[in-house]
């Protein structure tokens, strides 16, 4: 039962060895785009810009800042509902992230940026997004394993879900050519059975050793809305962040703004009519409520139309919270995976709606709505893809939802079985969901000994 | 003594028929408009606009996301300053938030932005912020009401407040033709005349049986101090939202910040003047130190002055701090009106000031000062008002200030008699204030029951 | 031992006056700049400005309202952390901060924006935001006196720390040119060397005898993950706020989003390193991994390359951890000074090194990677400096750094004078850290006083 959870080893090794190969990787291969070089002032001359304005830096830095806030802020805090997990909730989501978004300049560069001239990638502004993004989807599968795993396997996690995302996204984006601005099908299903899969290969039989803690408090609770808020009041920034300029941004901001107040409505309906007397249970305020941020991710950019949207989130939340209900306990007991923030509930099954919606109104689309060169700019039905009818799109959009789930699935499976070794410092089942075990306690007599007294828990 | 308290059937079916609701009128009346439009490079084209970025949503997209934090962590987290209401104020204020931003998208649409030709409203960055302002007004009404309401009551305040709003910010500002970048009035004004008379007719002469929870404990007071701050930092994007491009914008923010600056200083001079030794009151730390924004809201676009900002602040932070400590206790006693926020200091008084600094400020503007064309636009005096002289402005904007007090006290009695009626599920008065009556706590033995222990309490 | 904390009389006086004394002086002195006065659009036509979206405004205020929550939200609530002085922590830093913005619009205003014809500083965005930093190295230099002091005391160090600030941000920006737009040495390591120079003077040999209220609890902690992560996420808006329109900001936003990441990755290695089992340390994570941000200060603007940003980040979080680990306690015990946030090790050291690596960087830069149009750009090497040599704009880099310390030891040791005078009404040494001093707790029963009985504490 007492698993050896020492760290002070491979914690550190694993940071110092590879903070140390990115620098040297960002050394050969990163350097600064044309818009954030000091030659951007020749680069405006030649390409005859006239405004500093037009450097992408001020089309896309607010929205750059609100997905900032959500990976940190909003992942961060939603995983500090545990009474005492609150530490390793957003300490780690803080860890993981920070490298996170370093490797994934790199993958992501490698397989999108790469200038062919002379091998480098060049960074700017939406690079960064899209680091960002990348890493959404590694705090995501960290959602379903919260509590469970050590730093160590949660770094490991990440560099893998890097690389298989970056591979996914080459394959979705640059392959099949699909959109998916907001990422429902890129970022939230691979990262959710990506997630899922792993926790499904590491799963604990008695991790019911650990009940007693497996619950919120009611300051815990408070912590997580915070995380919950700002990821609902920016996601309108998420899937509108690297959406076209003009009109894309403009338009994927209203729909997702539409798209979330209706599934609000519907997560305090299903989880009120759920209960005795019609109470509300925080676990779905704090979750479902996003389900329409989820859902809208792809179709975000389309004329999906403002009533299109709330039906959306109508039933994102609906399906959401229902999961919350029933689908997380069927999980646990029947398919022996424990979902430790109901990830399938919250990305998976929002997720994978959120490519269906995409690929119907994608098949829908037509000339008479869009206008003719608007129906080219949204789809870029232009170079290679120039002759794709809109219901070759929708075919090609369903193909990438497949993508997203075979890669969580097999990869989930890949490195869920790395993870298994045991040499990460994993907790016993006893003590999951414990700051204790990778957290100093100094003081004697704080907070943390004396809200749950032994006598009491 | 026990009321029912059951809203299993009430609130699921309120959400469910007013979100159908919803997507029928959406479906109905509401489009993307010209700038949210794949058909944008069209219009740009036709419109001879040389870049994207003329596209407003460039110009707001910002403010927007400052005032949707303000609604729903501002305002929602400054109601979690109870020490067992955190999950009503922060929860509830959600709710009824995601459901008015719907509803007031139709409601102001129907009023402003009717397009003639095919009766459609057409929507854009502007309609978003507009909404939120709109929810505003009800969120303040809501915190004279927190913790003695049902969530059902708040959805019908809701429904109503907003309604009302339209129809008065309809009079103030199309028909008056008077200017309110802010709010103060057709805000805070009205939202806080709309829920004190909603508190009168609610009036519960044995509140006093649950006292024992009428405070907060340290935490939540921290909680509640993001509220504040989030609205303090965020109050200058809210009253530049939708001021003028280019020096409109940008003399509201400067006006406000230095108005909040003002008076975060006078709060705390007489909050600490007002105790022995001088130690400060959290409350008002909380409340009064944004008392200089609420006065702020409707000369925000005026040439009011550096100095002129400071003094709004200095007199409304006084006056704020003043009502907290004497009019309060006055209101509950003697006109039997149960503040629970203390909205009347924050939001009614700093309103009214702010009505009666704009028509000042409107009446003594002069071309001197604001330029030949700089008074035209400041004051948008062309077509019917072609001919206004700013004195008379300054009358309309007096008479605008009536017009929201009005609204706010007819509107609140009709709605306070709506919501007097035994349907509602309103807690009793002895479990007033107490989370545990809408939310379920599935701990037996989490933090809320152990931090204040019967005995001690 | 019972000193007298009575602020009744002083603290009101202090706010009272000073803010009159603003309103005074901000009469005469502080009028709109041309970009936030109605004569805007006259400008514009003179000046042949083609779009209102060329006003400074649209430019810079995303990155304001960034600033703006780093200086409120992150200073405040990373100071939340001890158990029983959260309240002044961020109620402190509310109250000082409001205060400092407007006296360092004017300090700076009369030292950089004094209209030479009317005598009057023309405000705008870019004053609100240097406004915003001067006030940044006071809070730097709250943290180290953090719970020691009275609020009397803090506007006294704030009403001389920006008067400081602004005599010694001329010299270095002004006088001897050098560049700082993230304030590495003008902010941090002023600030820094600022406070811990008052702390030195004020040391308490008795400070011990609150030993039970100087660390932190479970909750509190968490509180101050908000803090550190409001700093985190915006300090690439910190760093490139006022930076060069165009590529200039774009790429601070880079450098910074970089060097921010990898001092994460070094702060947990050796957190993790220097305790047993590898345990972490929440007042390493929550400090050390700022580090980065702070060294990219001066040295944001310039073509530092990526991998140059990462290895500032990865030597700035390391040696930021150990200062916490050993630098600390030996500054406590043998220098005498009692450094409660550990300012040291967040601002000064990093400070210092973001100082040296700016002059480092300036050195060595070249027309062939910055192309001699951006080379004479970034370094402003025009006017009364336009024959000046990168060399030399190295050394006068170095020597700013210099004048930034002894601006710090020099005005801290004479502020420490004034602040050691028996008239401030600080707390005595057994009541330090202990919010109970300065604020009012009605309630018998709170939480306050039940999480730490006396018996357990």
């Amino acid at each position: 039962m007492a698993k050896n959870t020492n760290i002070r080893i491979s914690l550190p090794a694993v940071c110092f060895v590879w903070q140390i190969a990115m620098i040297i990787l960002f050394g050969v291969f990163i350097r600064y785009d044309e818009e954030s070089d000091t030659h951007w002032i020749e680069h405006r001359r030649k390409k005859n810009i006239s405004t500093n304005l037009e450097n992408d830096f001020y089309y896309r830095y607010p929205s750059f800042q609100d997905v900032h806030v959500m990976i940190f802020v909003g992942f961060g805090f939603l995983m500090t509902f545990l009474k005492r997990y609150s530490f390793g909730g957003v300490g780690f989501n803080f860890l993981i992230a920070a490298f996170g978004i370093q490797w994934a300049l790199l993958m992501q560069g490698w397989f999108h940026h790469l200038d062919e001239h002379d091998w480098k990638i060049k960074i700017g502004v939406e690079n960064l997004i899209n680091a960002d993004f990348c890493v959404a989807s590694c705090l995501i599968a960290y959602g379903a394993c919260l509590g469970k795993v050590s730093p160590v396997q949660l770094m490991v996690l990440t560099l893998f879900g890097v690389t298989l995302f970056a591979v996914e996204e080459y394959i979705i984006l640059e392959l099949l050519h699909a959109k998916d601005a907001g990422g429902s099908m890129v970022i939230h299903t691979f990262g959710a059975y990506y997630g899922l899969t792993i926790s499904w290969v590491l799963y604990r039989p008695l991790l019911s050793q650990s009940k007693h803690l497996q619950g919120s408090v009611y300051h815990s609770d408070v912590f997580a809305m915070i995380g919950t808020l700002f990821l609902w009041m920016y996601w309108p920034s998420f899937n509108s962040a690297i959406a076209d300029h003009g009109d894309g941004q403009h338009r994927a901001v209203i729909n997702t703004y539409l798209a979330l107040a209706s599934s609000v409505l519907t997560t305090f309906a299903i989880s009120s009519i759920s209960q005795n007397n019609g109470k509300l249970d925080m676990v779905h305020i704090q979750n479902a409520t996003l389900a329409g941020g989820v859902a809208m991710g792809t179709a975000s950019e389309f004329m999906i139309t403002p009533y299109g949207s709330l039906i959306v989130g109508f039933c994102s939340g609906i399906v959401s919270t229902f999961g919350y209900l029933f689908l997380t306990p069927f999980m646990e007991k029947t398919l022996k995976i424990q979902d430790t923030c109901g990830i399938h509930n919250l990305h998976a099954m929002p997720g994978v709606i959120g490519g269906i919606v995409g690929a119907i109104t994608a098949a829908s689309a037509s000339e008479s709505v869009y206008g003719q060169e608007g129906l080219i700019n949204t789809f870029d039905f232009k170079d290679a893809v120039a002759n794709r009818t809109v219901n070759i799109q929708g075919g090609y959009q369903a193909a990438a939802l497949f993508v997203a789930i075979a890669f969580g699935l097999v990869g989930g499976a890949l490195v869920g079985g790395i993870l298994k070794l045991p040499i990460w410092g994993d907790p016993a089942d006893v003590n999951c969901f414990d700051d204790d075990v990778y957290w100093e306690f100094v003081m004697c007599c704080g907070l943390y000994h004396v809200i749950i007294p032994k006598h009491l828990d």
